[in-house]
């Protein structure tokens, strides 16, 4: 504690202050603990007490503690702001702090503000058909639920971008703090612009344990600690102590600096000052875990110890001595001045809570769907590319989509972002730049390639501050597309996880908002690493991906450019999803016109007919496909087909929206069977070429007849720094191959298919022999496209 | 640069290394570029150029001026050294100094040291058929690939521990140190013990630029950078330039400094010193990107940008222009000087390096398997609970595996720890802390729960830090468990990707020893979140296991104590595998006597004849499962069916070994289709209750005899905190659900079967109500043993 802090406060409101936080905290208490007399109207009996005590009261005192405090400076400073509960466990003190806000008892009116909707408060609790124990989506001014520790800081500078009047609050315990996610972080200090951007104010709390541990921060040197975030770039504030009162008077205090801080940095910013990085203020607010809380159990200290983590007296029910300890505990708040006759807050606690959407939990930004503006898109199909007959032409398709990407970015400067790991670049979406820099408020050197403070793409090497920022920028009712390596992709795997559960969880709760999709495109993809090898190939966040709610998830392969373009389009215009689209960003032919690959892509998967050989009859055959790379080798196939197999009636289905494969009672995206089995026949071979791991095919067709004919080739975890056509080679997903599989699967075929077979296997020889010769792929097969015969 | 270093080296030792740097770079470049023409001997021409040119410059030259350094200070000082290239983009370096050594020549002698050689070094580096572009397990030394990057410096901390003879040099890209993983390891000083531990020098090479960007560390003030280090607990050394002479003065004297301190302090702790966490050297490297390639082209710097990032002329064989550029750049090094009339290095090279197990690049620490010996592991059959009848007793399966992981930990006091996110005591292992630590060296307080640095039990609440420190120790030849909540283990699914990737990929390489396995303990699992509700509820990290090749994962879902320390006991003992074994910590019926477990575990599945009504006749139904809870609500679905349904020929088999599942085709444990059908029927229907996504079954199954009649319940996604029975029956995992699938799905059940229907559906409502009721689970299921009946 810095002695020489103003004391801003009166004695008399530091009191109230410090009222607010008891009825903060006995309400949390109450939760935990209550399934009856909640204001303690009578003495407090075994069966007044749930049967199962569950949740987290360790953290819950100081995140009252900083709700209390932050109610005042937003009363007397007017500020907009969002209060990030990092520890999630703290669930009962958020909902507290709702409750007392009224928020809580406006969206659910039977927990009402008397003492008959305490009881509810607390028996709901952490009770089956009631709410969940952490800041879940269930809890009003809560974007982020904290169940998986390590995402708080990056949703709170997520949340900040594009909201310059908007103040976030964000509490960080010590335990997430030893977290990779959250120590990455502190940096993000560098990708805010004080101009445009909000504030962030992380306050440290170490409480010094986590489950059953001390946390590092807190036993590392105090001078280290400070060293660390004063290397991060933030001015630290520490406030330490275990004496409420004096710790009232040095957290008020250090508030009003640190905020005044704030609004100088944001003064001068805004005012045509510096646009350099400025020294943000940050807090370091070291209290007791469990404070307040039972002093000891059976001998051994709880309080200021890891044994307060959880539900520190266990055996309430059945120990008339727990129960006593636990009547104290709550009486020590003082119930009786805190709550009126019928059971409200008392007028002093009451008038304390700012009003209307200044309340915390009542902030729009924190039910970022009541502040979602459409974005304005440019029309998709002017920046198709032209295809005069299928495969005519070759375009980058990620490239084009990029042009339309820049115009996305230049027509909503103020609520849509392009993030990616130092990859927008490498996955050819350059033309961003030609409207817009790089986000980067560090210093900047001649040469340096679009970097500014105001750009709006959003590049630091880490999926995971990517993530973490698209989805506070999200969740807070904007816009964003993440731009990734497929493979690195995994990387958020539990990221994805915790996001898709918000949606379906928020998809249940009447008040909540639908927000915009989180839009994933992949590129640089498993077939086209030729400079990385192995380690860049893995196709399997689709697979991942597919396990959520499938109310929340969309998968798609767009082909070619124009179906990129069209696919993108339907991405940033929905609501409440996961879209993944993979693409590449290598040469590669276009299929479809523009009009062609808007009814493919409206329909999500059909049969090629310039590719066909069935005339509309029942084919001998299916060749279906999905995925860029795959789609050329499947058009090469049934064109090998179509020379050396002319009567063989072959039907080419390519697939743009993965889940049209499922059935619709799994999908809302899924085909009915009548509409499949008239695709992909129910007796016929298919022959499937996919982009990914092929049981994913499998997975999602098994329950569809004729499934015992289905045979698909994908990756097979094989692969190096090779070239393209070896790497489909390596696999079997080559056209030589697929012309094999065919040959073996359809019976009758005669004499003509076994001298086919052998051309095959001679031609993916000859391919081989000459990659390993030249280094380079054989150009009979690297510069095909339709109408070209095969020459090797 | 600090002018008062003292100089270490005399002018001509410098001029050596640098010859040695020049010659490392010269190779570099070489690899490539090259195709023929090895060593200049005649002027560069298009065709002696590679058609395809691939591979990363720009981290090259840096990596490998450390790599000559640090040899000086092996040869001068006699340490044992291991080389983590944390930019893993610099495989063509790193082969470079593996060929200098000779090492390379000694595992490919047709690689030999001469200009033969030289050549197919060259050609084979990112060339089809070659090696690939990384420092990938190809490339002796390295136990590190670094394409996806985040991982150098965990790896070196878990390669240091119990090897106290050992110092880890890991160089940490800045591109590298912006991610979370990376981020988080800097304090893993914390967990290393300088007295039983090696050291860990980290040596963080600021080049400046990513693939597009500038770097977040090396634009934020220097001095911000060297108080951070400070507050990671590190003494930060600066060395920064871009002159060679100056550069090799200051690093010397630097590297000189440093080894003094580690040897210091090491010294100390050793000889009964302080063991208090020392403050570690490490150094911070500021060298352009690029180094001593291409000054510009086309008027664009490349030296010191990111430009030089990949290949920093991209058109040589077609631009004379270029061309002439690379032939300066590479006499630029003067290989006249640098290689003999042979084309072997010149014999003042050849000196420099150090001899045999001293070089970096055949440190046996670096090929762990070499190293590796037998854990002594006590037999678990001492360690069983008593089962006189199946369901007679309850046990927590892991706080039983507890006391069977102690006595290992007990017994293997050199190689083998214990990994956990703060989650060991959590899981019910806590017996290990009767005989061993946390492993701390920060502050220890009095009331701390077994704290202390000579700790085996390695806690921080990152999973990236447990997985990483865990592969570091594997890979130096070690052994490990790594227990995490099954949810959250998805953070580090990146990381397993690559981990099974290096295996999959040593696997084929000759020279490359086995080493233990990576075995993944994951409880607290998806049925059994009573407090934290669905943020904690995820089984699919075996969907994503399953992905990697078959011949490196495994998974087992032991139903019981026993089976759990069968299973263990097995995954300890492998090599080379991932071994993902899900168990419960609740209190759940023992159901197999030891000897019965060790039968069941090594057949994988079986069935379960006292749970059966087939008595060896052809069942009407097979009741399969998988998991400890799943088998619980099949064994009583079981029971209600003997009971409602006598006649019913019931057939229950579990399964353990979920891979036992795949056609023998697929997976090296899979069951024969004989095999298969014998125990699961050809067209009988399967109740399948699954621990996991349902699909999963459905996707190891689905070529089996009989796949249309499986049936699977399990996880779909639906939970929240409530009680465990209202969980399986949220997914209709819950017995009665079973009975209802076995009455809808088994023909001919008469009017017997419509009562027993309603009855099902009347009790999962009946049990629904008394949970929400009352909070707690209706004790008729939550206390039902085999043997009683169920009494709602």
């Amino acid at each position: 504690m810095d002695k020489t802090l103003p004391a801003p406060l009166t004695e008399a409101r530091l009191r109230q202050i410090d009222a607010y936080w008891r009825a903060a905290n006995y309400l949390t208490v109450g939760q935990i603990y209550l399934l009856d007399n909640p204001l303690l109207r009578e003495p407090l009996r075994p069966e007044h007490v749930k049967p199962r005590l569950l949740g987290h009261w360790g953290t819950s005192p100081a995140l009252n503690l900083v709700y209390a405090h932050l109610n005042r400076c937003i009363t007397e400073k007017g500020l907009d702001m969002v209060y990030m509960a990092g520890p999630g466990h703290g669930g009962p003190a958020m909902l507290a702090n709702t409750w007392l806000e009224g928020t809580y008892s406006e969206h659910h009116p039977s927990v009402s503000r008397d003492e008959a909707g305490m009881a509810r408060l607390f028996r709901q609790f952490s009770f089956p058909g009631g709410v969940p124990s952490h800041a879940a989506p269930e809890v009003p001014g809560s974007i982020h639920e904290g169940g998986e520790l390590g995402y708080a800081l990056m949703h709170a500078y997520g949340a900040a971008f594009d909201n310059p009047d908007l103040t976030i609050a964000c509490v960080i315990g010590d335990g997430e703090a030893e977290t990779g996610p959250l120590a990455a972080s502190w940096l993000s200090n560098v990708f805010l612009n004080p101009a445009r951007d909000g504030a962030v104010l992380p306050i440290l709390n170490l409480n010094g344990y986590k489950i059953a541990n001390p946390t590092v921060l807190d036993r590392i040197p105090r001078e280290d600690l400070l060293s660390m975030m004063h290397g991060f770039g933030y001015e630290p504030h520490l406030v330490e102590g275990d004496d409420p009162a004096t710790i009232h008077r040095t957290l008020a205090a250090t508030l009003d600096t640190v905020f005044d801080r704030i609004s100088a940095i944001q003064h001068e910013a805004r005012s045509g000052g510096t646009v350099e990085r400025p020294r943000w203020p940050m807090i370091v607010l070291r209290t007791p875990k469990g404070w307040t809380g039972p002093r000891e159990l059976d001998g051994k200290p709880v309080e200021g110890t890891w044994r307060s983590h959880q539900v520190p007296l266990g055996a309430v029910r059945d120990d008339p001595s727990q129960l006593a300890a636990l009547e104290d505990w709550l009486r020590s708040y003082h119930p009786e001045e805190l709550f009126d006759a019928t059971g409200a807050p008392a007028a002093e606690l009451r008038v304390q809570a700012p009003r209307g959407e200044k309340r915390m939990s009542a902030s729009p930004h924190a039910n970022g769907g009541l502040l979602l503006r459409d974005l304005v898109l440019p029309d998709f199909r002017r920046y198709g590319v032209a295809v005069d007959r299928p495969g005519g032409t070759d375009a980058e398709a990620t490239r084009v989509l990029g042009e339309w990407v820049r115009d996305v970015i230049a027509a909503n400067p103020d609520r849509f972002r392009l993030f990616g790991p130092d990859e927008v670049a490498s996955n050819r979406l350059g033309a961003a730049f030609e409207v817009t820099d790089r986000a980067w408020g560090a210093r900047i050197e001649p040469g340096d390639d679009h970097l500014g403070p105001d750009g709006r793409v959003m590049e630091v090497l880490s999926e995971h501050l990517c993530q973490g920022w698209l989805e506070g920028y999200l969740l807070t009712g904007r816009h964003g597309l993440f731009t990734s390596y497929e493979a690195f992709i995994h990387l958020v795997d539990s990221m994805f996880n915790q996001h898709a559960k918000w949606l379906k969880t928020t998809n249940g709760i009447p008040w909540r908002r639908p927000i915009a999709s989180l839009n994933y495109l992949l590129s640089s993809h498993v077939w086209r690493q030729d400079h990385n090898g192995f380690s860049h190939q893995d196709p399997g966040f689709i697979d991942h991906v597919v396990n959520k709610k499938a109310e929340v998830v969309r998968v798609y392969l767009p082909p070619d450019a124009n179906t990129l373009l069209s696919t993108m389009d339907h991405c940033l215009r929905s609501r409440q999803y996961v879209n993944v689209v993979v693409a590449g960003k290598q040469p590669a032919p276009n299929w479809l016109s523009m009009d062609e690959a808007v009814r493919h892509c409206e329909r999500g998967l059909g049969i090629w007919e310039w590719a066909s050989t069935d005339r509309g009859r029942e084919p001998d055959v299916v060749l279906a496909c999905a995925g860029d790379v795959p789609t050329l080798e499947t058009v090469a196939a049934a064109d090998l087909l179509r020379r050396h197999l002319p009567h063989l009636k072959v039907r080419v289905v390519n697939v743009v929206d993965l889940m049209r494969l499922q059935p619709d009672t799994e999908h809302p995206h899924g085909l009915p069977d009548r509409q499949y089995d008239a695709l992909f026949t129910t007796d016929k071979p298919v022959i499937f070429a996919f982009h990914g791991y092929p049981w994913l095919i499998h997975r999602l067709t098994y329950r569809r007849a004729g499934h015992e004919h289905l045979h698909v080739r994908g990756y097979k975890e094989e692969g190096t720094t090779t070239t393209p056509f070896d790497m489909v080679m390596l696999n079997d997903l080559d056209r030589f191959t697929l012309v094999i599989d065919v040959i073996d699967r359809v019976p009758g075929l005669g004499q003509n298919a076994a001298g086919l077979r052998q051309e095959m296997s001679d031609a993916r020889r000859a391919c081989r022999e000459h990659t390993r010769a030249f280094g380079v792929d054989h150009p009979a097969v690297a510069d095909w496209r339709p109408g070209r015969p095969l020459e090797l």
